[in-house]
């Protein structure tokens, strides 16, 4: 029997809610396969359909009941879901395409952020900002370029999974770019955060210390050399010892707690959880160990995943799609161009690399889903006051077509390789 | 890059908690296991030593930042933990034992609870209960009684699965009984709360009506018939079904989902989860995917059943057993004898089983942890202001010894039959 405080989630309710989540993510998963589309779309849909929107089931927005255990429970999916990718990886290949991930990460930071800012610009010309504080133009442009720079990694990491392409070159490059991409978005947060604050100051200038920049490079870099480092010197003597315990299953949960303490030291540098649990991965897959981590990491994998993948659907609130609500049109038009450059300004830095054989295509689109990583960015925007709630929408919206727009593209740009591939052969 | 609001318990402090308490469990258990007592002995003391009272790192009061979370996913522990133990328990050995595990759910409730009842008259003659309200007295018995008729099958369970016992004779009459147990103390809660109303009314009438009583037996009762025999109706065409899904990790998550859904329709009729997912583990033991689920199963129950244990031994206050401390001796002083009470009233229990070659001893003992059901009593005791915050201590007290001696106590219990098992050979 069970007596729970009214007031609280109750543990029944959470029961029923964690139920639906992955019976109906893995029917909406099976669906998308039946169309061949990667599962991961479907897990998407499934969260609209279960989300604040529609059926209400799972908690969508902050504040919720219920809200924050879903929140953190899909943050331990994915960082799951990148320290599993991370034992997939080897070091050596990431670094070996180090340099061409660097150029990917640059072009797919810059010119999506330059295309953003033009844009802005370019609505203030047309009088789509009427209405807002003059001021503030140059703030939202800034602001929304910066939004256009994230990458979601999870998204393609997932689809190159599903696809066992994650031993590809592209997706190599893809990871190391988004890594970097990671490093620069903190950057880019912090950067976009302080002009923020020197602007709300009053003093009218926007100022930033490059002695500050120059912190958070040194911060979110040296925690990732440090723990690679670290870790590969540790990692063998500590899974050996491991070896020899002989309780019920201890190599799992430390690799599991192995995953999360480095989550939780990237999270203290500011960096995103999920690059300390990829950087714990690609620690573990030099370790003798990685074979079983791998096989008994698969199952809580799979519960824990989906979590993520439907409360990034839940976020969207698809009343704001409704085209018969004239106050949606603004914010549409608005998403629509953003949505454009958004695709357009990663699409480009696919086609900075050079080498033979590697699909540029691919690799431009596994760089285009903004994911939770754009809507962290536009929540900054929102609660600084810096965007209003429709440009908010707005860019909500972009980041969530081009979350839902990457997985397919990136199949057919893959099968076009494989036809490629056998022509070749 | 994660931005978080600083009232919420973070993301980042759910994962070092995690991680602790993985690393930390595991640590004792080996000990545990080392000296050679049951693991889960080890991930207790491991939740005493995370807990509020030590190290603070485990949330383990409610109302503490992140209890809340942790509360629930110690509930999807023990309800995945019973789930696995049901699919490995084989429904018509269960009918098989029915009427021996009655007969032992039924001595082991009535007995603690005469017991437990005299004690505390006896208590009053000694003058321990002085400067409470007379007029409370036999409520405060009733309810004390009632809180020694609880048994924790959770924590049994592990230790006869650990032991790899969960297909004798003795481990099948448990289960039994602790089906039966956890009905019978559903309607014991009925009455006692119903009780205490009634006398709270002020009409000094002690009153429940036998509709009531009669009512809860039939909901739990008919829970169980209708969700096994729709269950076996329905679950061999369902995971025919699922067999014909491609889609990544399905069979899991629908054998998961089931379980889940399970445990909150037995919510709902007012019976523990854990007694649902037990139930959905017997309807899956059925079928012929049981096999492969049990097998990926295995992981997910490994991550999430350490942290029930934990937060069972997080909820211990050692200070109170400090007995420098003068206010703790009347606590401990109480809590020792209901504890003796509470470990012969459930050993006598053992001994009405008749059938030859069953350990009678081993039956006894493993009836006796109180753990959580245990606490659930006692904190109804609290908030309805029927036990003072001294007598609610001394019968925390007791839940905990119990909870903590069963382990050793069952695996000395076993070794004795494995000696005679050994001789008769």
């Amino acid at each position: 029997m069970s007596v729970e405080e009214v007031s609280h989630y109750s543990v029944e309710q959470f029961f029923i809610a964690f139920a639906l989540i992955l019976i109906v993510s893995k029917l909406f998963g099976e669906l998308a396969e039946r169309i061949k589309q990667p599962s991961v779309l479907g897990e998407l849909v499934a969260g609209i359909i279960l989300g604040g929107s529609v059926l209400a089931v799972v908690p969508s927005v902050s504040g919720m009941s219920g809200y924050e255990i879903f929140h953190i429970l899909a943050e331990v999916g994915v960082a799951i879901l990148l320290f599993e990718i991370g034992l997939e990886t080897d070091l050596k290949d990431l670094i070996r395409v180090g340099f061409t991930s660097t150029i990917v990460a640059i072009v797919g930071v810059v010119v999506p952020f330059a295309l953003g800012f033009g844009s802005i610009l370019a609505f203030e010309k047309f009088g789509l900002l009427s209405g807002i504080d003059p001021s503030l133009h140059i703030l939202i442009a800034i602001t929304a370029g910066a939004t256009l720079t994230a990458t979601s990694v999870g998204i393609t990491a997932r689809v190159l999974s599903d696809m066992n392409r994650l031993q590809s070159g592209e997706a190599k490059i893809i990871l190391g770019a988004a890594v970097i991409d990671d490093i620069l978005g903190l950057i880019i947060l912090g950067v976009v955060s302080g002009l923020i604050e020197s602007s709300k100051s009053g003093s009218g200038e926007m100022a930033i210390s490059a002695a500050g920049v120059g912190f958070i490079i040194l911060k979110a870099f040296g925690f990732l050399v440090v723990a690679i480092i670290i870790g590969n010197l540790t990692s063998k003597r500590l899974f050996d010892l491991i070896d020899k315990m002989r309780v019920r299953g201890v190599l799992l949960l430390f690799a599991l707690a192995f995953a999360l303490i480095f989550s939780y030291l990237a999270a203290l540098v500011g960096l995103a959880p999920i690059v300390g649990a990829f950087a714990a991965g690609l620690v573990l897959a030099n370790t003798n160990q990685f074979k079983p981590i791998e096989e008994r990491l698969k199952p809580v994998s799979d519960v824990f995943t989906p979590i993520f993948f439907v409360m990034v659907g839940a976020a969207v609130d698809i009343r704001v799609f409704n085209p018969f609500v004239s106050e949606n049109i603004p914010i549409l038009l608005i998403a629509l161009i953003l949505f454009i450059v958004a695709v357009v300004g990663k699409f480009v830095s696919g086609w900075t690399v050079f080498q033979k054989g590697i699909n540029k295509t691919a690799i431009g689109i596994g760089m285009i889903p903004r994911g939770e990583v754009g809507l962290i960015f536009a929540q900054v925007g929102l609660t600084y006051g810096v965007f209003t709630s429709e440009l908010f929408s707005a860019v909500t919206v972009m980041v969530m077509l081009t979350t839902f727009i990457a997985p397919p593209l990136l199949k057919i740009a893959f099968s076009g390789s494989d036809e490629e591939a056998e022509e070749s052969a």
